[in-house]
Parts: structure tokens; C-alpha cells; sequence
């Protein structure tokens, strides 16, 4: 059998990779023989940074681990799963507001496909109340976010809403 | 006294009709004797069915129950509810987020008007975790939705999309 | 038909009954025929007041209600349902940890007897934080009740806890 | 020491002032020296009363509490709070939805500057199905909003719906 | 590499073991290369089975799953994973409830070890609302519980709620 | 007016006092000028400290706060407040669970004596699954507490649990 025996996909926006996204991120690569990050291609949905942007961050956080790789997606995900070959799903579980939407997408999946499975992990408490959307209030308003995103990340983040500072800004 | 005597109000989008919707609408139909299935006109909010679609869908769905109604409404729930001189609202419950946005709902329009009593409906587990969006999200992919919503629904929802297939997806 | 023609039960510990049972079925009683309000026999867990006791207060609250009838069991609800030839259960709803059981129960003795339904309706917000176990903890140390229960409840209470404070208080 | 030395600030929305945010002015204004009701500017989410209106209906319906003052705020909370040597943030907290969301808040807020701590208050529970969103919802509607608003801000909305009947709504 | 490679421990009190719990059994037997189904040792709960009772029973409903294995323990689990050189706990989840009390127990375990991993399962929709404790509670009225245990469970359920009728029942 | 001026009390079990509980003592004598930690005294529950025991180890650990006294009581907890002229009740928020029972305290409390106030503060995430519960449960088995509690804590639960070894454990 191949070296990757036992693929995990770890779906997510990303939009940018945080602190709570690579605790899960390492933590399975411990656990899986291989580990996909998959960005979901969103791109009506307003995201700051692009596909190919966010891929790009996510490479460069997970450059030290040899059994990441970082993809994209732009279709159901069980198709996704189907094209890598790949059984097992993992989300990090922060809040009861996750967990309901969290359990409707894991059943949904199932029914569509029960060779798929999804194995939730729970985010360091350190992190449970950091997501995304918060970490880029905050860079929009020049706070601090050096505890809640790796540098590279911050880095950008300053670049690219000094950048945009003029424009309306995305939601 | 008339054959409305008993007279329930299922509101929603309904945007379009599920399984989930269907177990709600046959069992509200045991208990009562006039069931009217009302869909909330929210053009605004860009739904894939103009509330003529919903209609027609409802009403071939429910064209064995006889004594349920389809219709739609464009006011406030408890005005629609007494031109109908109608005093109890039917609504499904799935998960807590459900459960506060409903009782919210429940409360206020008995605070607006006391003669008007809202039953919950416990969801049919099996449907728990299945909403018109994530059928919506499916269809858009071609992903498989025969076990999610009737067959008419099912043909309604690929020709709209195929047709639609173009144009930016509403949401 | 008869005059039962639409009869609800309303199950319940009612140890002892508190106002927001008693809203919950003076809008019971305005929609349904026939309302059974059935003391569950749980003295294993050992309540204040005797099932007969529970009875005779309740009797006493809902004396003014011609078509709300109060009665106890002591076998599984569903079996109970059928001897009175009842289909309807009423519950009431505060909050997120009612829920959760609440629909565990609908959903089980919908398993065992689907023409069985289980209507849930949404506590008083003002009584949204009233339970029997908060008004008996309240009274045992003298505190004020009289927002809570009604009259001839607090009155009982006072001489049950009165009676039994040299005793080891049942929890 | 001053007479501001007690300084809470409330941010919100307020897009309008409810009796539920009110009811958490006045009882904050009894613990704290001084109180400021603080809008947050936030025009890009097309709100019904500009920041401006809002701060004058606040300043109106609080003309009897001489330690609350109505100002507003467009940049992160901690920073506004640090120009008004302020280290206390009050919230309401109603539901569990606003539970995880405020908790995220905090979280965050106490990260970005410890000093700065947050008090939750219960929201008085016959307002707890109470929020500016279904104000306006129930207003756009000509539906009886006395029960849950000031009269200054009911006339505000009927003002601001009637010139507006013919513009796509907000939301 | 020996054929226990990768090695899941699905900790539980299984009093008994229920449809729900079998179809995660099942599920994780799917995933990993070996399961342990470890039975907690609480006989200070009063559970209805003894531990022997339990395990023999997940014995002959697992028989036809060569990589599950039935064991007990009765120590920290993160001592009794170490015992057994395993690194990963699996878990149901069902409802808001489960989750928070089963995040602090996970949230735990990996503070005391964080070679430790927990993945939660969703449970099937259709076992949703099904517990260890309904199931008894149904048995101890002599309710059908077939849908919900396997058969030898219903059997030995049977005879021992026989057997027990007249001593006081745990709880 | 006196030093006292601005007292709240921090009401709880503490069996025992966990780093949780001191997180919310030290940000509470920040914020008020004087804090009473107040045991409940629960006999009855079969707690695994004394009352005394509680307060010492509470005395113990808050020795380097001038603004902290520790104390218990054995009444409603509003006649305590009123007994010491306090008129602020803090309390930690760590889930969802917490949040409904704290709320119908906080709502009881209040509606039998509105000039008193709670103020609930968030539990610091990195001890949010952290309970005096799980300390116990872990300790019981030998396990290391050492991040959970202050190190006074520690020496006494080895101690209690040591001498109380060939006890019945209570729970």
C-alpha cells in the first residue's frame, strides 16, 4: 500500500489560516499519513484574500510538515473526497454554534456518501474564540493580531488592507 | 360550526419544499382540520423559487392531503393569520438555533396579539440536520438530492439551476 | 362526537405546580377540548409532596377551567395516552437544556406510537426562568414565592417545609 | 478621585434603542459612576437610523439619568475605551446565540488589553425575545411596537418607514 | 509494523449498549485497524449491568467485527490508553450537551497527555435521541425497546428488569 | 464613605477552589473595592471538603489579596447579601450549561430583591472545561492536578483522597 494509506482532507475557507486552524492542522498530521488542506473556492462570498493567496499562506505555515499538502476545491466536497481518494473529513469543533452546522454538513455528507466520514477534533480551548472574521476586524482597525495569526499571515494581512484602505471592505 | 373549525398556519420560504417540510405538513394534517401552508413573499432576499414556483411546488406535494391549503403572504405573520381568523401557527423545530430564533418569534407575536398560540413540532430525526440551503448548496453541484426532496422538486431544482447556471447564484 | 372529541395530556412532576404551568395550561385549555394534566408518580425521587397532594393542588388552581381534568400515572406515558384514548401531548419550553430532552422524549414515544404528537409550546418569558426545584429552594429558606406559585401552593409549601425542617430535606 | 472614576462603557448598535437596551442603561447606571452609551458607527451594514439618529433617540429616552452619556465610535473597542480611560465594557446577554458570540468578544477584548474587563447582565427576561431586528420588522409591517420601544423611537420608525415605503428595505 | 498500528479506545458506561453506539462501533471499526470498546467500572452509579454483564453483552453484538475487541477499566482513561498503547479516544456525539461535557473531558485528557488525541462521531440522525437511560427507562415499563438495542440486549434487559421488579430500581 | 464602599461577592461551592475560580477572585478585587468569597454551605451534597476546609484553602490561596476576605453562609443567598449591605453578585460564565442555570439564579435572585445586581464574568478560555468536578475525578484516580489548582490544593486533595481511600467516595 501506499505512503498515502490513510488521507485526511481538512476543508475550511482559511481566509487567512489562524493559530486555532494550525493547532488542528498539526495535530492530524500526528495523526494521518497524509493531511490535505483544502480552500474552499468562495470567491462570491467576498473573501479578503484570494485562493490562490490563501493557498499560499497555508503552504508557507505547513512548510514543516513533510505529510501536508495544500490544495484547492470548487465543487461538492464528497466529489472532492472521491477525486483524492481520500475517506476521512476533519473539522475543528470551537462552539455549540459550530457543532449544530458542523453535524448538519457531517450528516449531509454521509448520506450522500457512507464510505465518508468525519472525525471532529476540539480546538484548544487557548484559541476557542478566535476565528477569521475576528482576526481581520481587528487587522482592519491596525489592532494586534501577532497572538492569533502565524507572522506571515499578519504580514500580509497589514499589506493587503493598507492596500485596500480605500475601498469598501469585503464582510 | 364550519369545517375550518380547526384551523393551523404552516409558515416558511419553503424556498423550495424539503422531506423535512413534507413530515411537518402530513403530521400537522392528522391533528387539525384545515392546514394552510403560507409562504412568506421575501423577494428581497433573493430566493432561487419567485413564491409562484413555491406555491405550485407545495401544491403538488399535497395534492393527496385534503384538507391542507397552500398560499402566500406579504405582511405581518399575525395580520395574515386573523384575515384567515386563524389562532394557531405550526412551525418544525430542529436544533437550539432554531429554538431561540423560533420562541423569539412565538413571543412576540403573542406579546402582538394574545389569541394566538404557536405549537412547536419536533423535526423527524432523520431530517434533523436537512434544510432548503443545503439542498440549494447540493443541487448547485449536481450532488445527489433525491433523498433530501420529492421528485417534482428534484426536476424543478436542475432545471432552474442548469438555467440559471450562468447567472451569480443567489445567497 | 363527544365532548373529549380533542384531548391533550399535559404531562409533568408539577412538585408543585408553579405559575408557569399554569400558563401553560390556560392556553392548553383555550385550544383543546379536553386537557389532562397528568401527574407523573415518581416518589422514588423523592418529591416534596405526595402524588396526592400534587393532585389536590392542582385540582385547586384549575378549578375555575371546566375542560382541564387532573389526573396521575405511573406507567409509560404512551400507555397512559392510549388508556384515555388521548393523541396529543402538550409540553412546555424554556430553554436550550429543556429542549434537548424534551425532543428526546417526543422523539421516543414517537418510535413507539406515531399517532402520537407532541405539541411544544413556549413558556411565559417572564416565567422562562421558573422551576418547581427553584420555588422549593427558595421556600426552604423562607424566601418570598408568592410571584412564583400561586396562593394556596405557597401556603403548602410553607407547612410542608415547616413540618419537615427537622428532617433531611429531599433533593 | 473624580467623578468619573467608575466609568462603564455600553457599545452597541442601537439601531434603535429598545426597552430591553434600555433597561440595562438604568440598572448600569445604578452600579457605575458613569455610564456611556456607545454607538458603534457602522454605516457599511446599511442600518435603519444613522449614527447620528441613533445617538439622539439614546439621548432622549436617557434625559432623566444624569450619569449616562451617548457617544459613538468607529474603531476597535479597546482603543475607544482606552481614550476614555475606561476599563469596564457592559453587555446584555439574552440567549445562548448571544452567549458565544459575547464570550468571543470578550475573549478577544481581554487579549488585546488585559485591563479591560467585561460584566455581562442578564436581560431582563420579559425582554429577552426583544431585538432591534424584529422592531423594524414588525415596524415595516405597521405592526404595534409600543411594548417594546420608547414612544420617541415608535415615532421615529413610523417616520423614517413611511418616507422610506418606497425604497428597497434595508436588511 | 504489528497489525495493532493504529489503535482507537471507545471509552463508555454502555448500560447497556444501545443501536447508537453500535453504529459508531461500527463506523470506527471501518476507520482503524484496531477498536477497544472499554467499559467504565462505575459500579458506584448503580448501573443495572455489571461490568461483566455489559462487556459480555458488546461480546456477542460486536462478534462479527474481527478488529473489535471488549475490555474494561477503571482508572484515569488517559492511564488505562497508555496500558494499552493507544493514542486516540473515539466518541459519539449527539446533542449540545454531549458536547460540552465531552470537550471538557477531551479538553482534559490532553492537558494530562497530549500525545492523546479524541475524534468525535456524529452519531446517525436516527439514534439522535436515543440513550442508555430511555432505553431503560422504557424496559422498566415493559415499552418496546426492538428498535433501539439488539436483540440479545432487549432479551437480557427483560429478564433482568424481571428478576429486579420488586427491589428499588437504580437510578 | 467607607473603604467598603463597592462590595460584590463571589458565591460558589469551591470544593475545591480551582485556578478558574482564582481567575475570576483576582479580576473581581480589580475591579471592586471589596470582594467576599462566600462558600455555600452544602453539607448535604456530600462535598468532599469541609466548609472550613473550603475557606481555609480559599484563605489560604487569596492571602496576597488585601481586598478579599473569605466567608460561607447557609441562608438564601440575597438575605446574605443583604446581611452584608452587598449589593453586586459576580459570577464566572464558562458554557452553555452554566449560562441557563446561571441566568434563572440571576433572574430569581433579582425578582426577589431588584436593587441587587450579577455580573457575569467570562472564564478565562485556557480554563473553560476546568471544574472543581473533574479536578476531583482526576485526583481520585492518582492523576496530575498540578495545572488545575494552586499547589496548596493539590497537597490537600492528596492528602483527603488518601485518607478516605478505603471510603465510600461521594458523587
Amino acid at each position: 500500500m501506499s505512503r498515502k494509506e490513510r488521507v485526511a482532507v481538512y476543508p475550511g475557507s482559511f481566509d487567512p489560516v489562524t493559530f486555532g486552524h494550525l493547532d488542528i492542522i498539526q495535530r492530524a498530521a500526528k495523526q494521518f499519513d497524509w493531511v490535505i488542506v483544502a480552500v474552499l473556492n468562495n470567491e462570491k462570498k467576498n473573501p479578503l484574500f484570494s485562493v490562490q493567496e490563501r493557498k499560499e499562506l497555508l503552504y508557507q505555515v505547513t512548510l514543516d510538515m513533510p505529510n501536508v499538502e495544500v490544495d484547492s476545491f470548487n465543487e461538492l466536497l464528497i466529489n472532492y473526497m472521491r477525486s483524492k481518494d481520500a475517506h476521512i473529513i476533519v473539522r475543528g469543533l470551537r462552539a455549540v454554534s459550530d457543532f449544530e452546522y458542523e453535524l448538519q454538513m457531517a450528516s449531509t455528507n454521509q448520506k450522500l456518501d457512507d464510505t465518508i466520514e468525519t472525525f471532529f477534533m476540539m480546538t484548544n480551548p487557548k484559541y476557542s474564540y478566535l476565528s477569521s472574521s475576528i482576526v481581520k476586524e481587528i487587522a482592519r482597525f491596525q489592532g494586534q493580531v501577532s497572538d492569533l495569526v502565524p507572522d506571515v499571515v499578519e504580514k500580509e494581512l497589514r499589506r493587503k488592507l493598507s492596500s485596500s484602505s480605500s475601498l469598501e471592505s469585503a464582510e
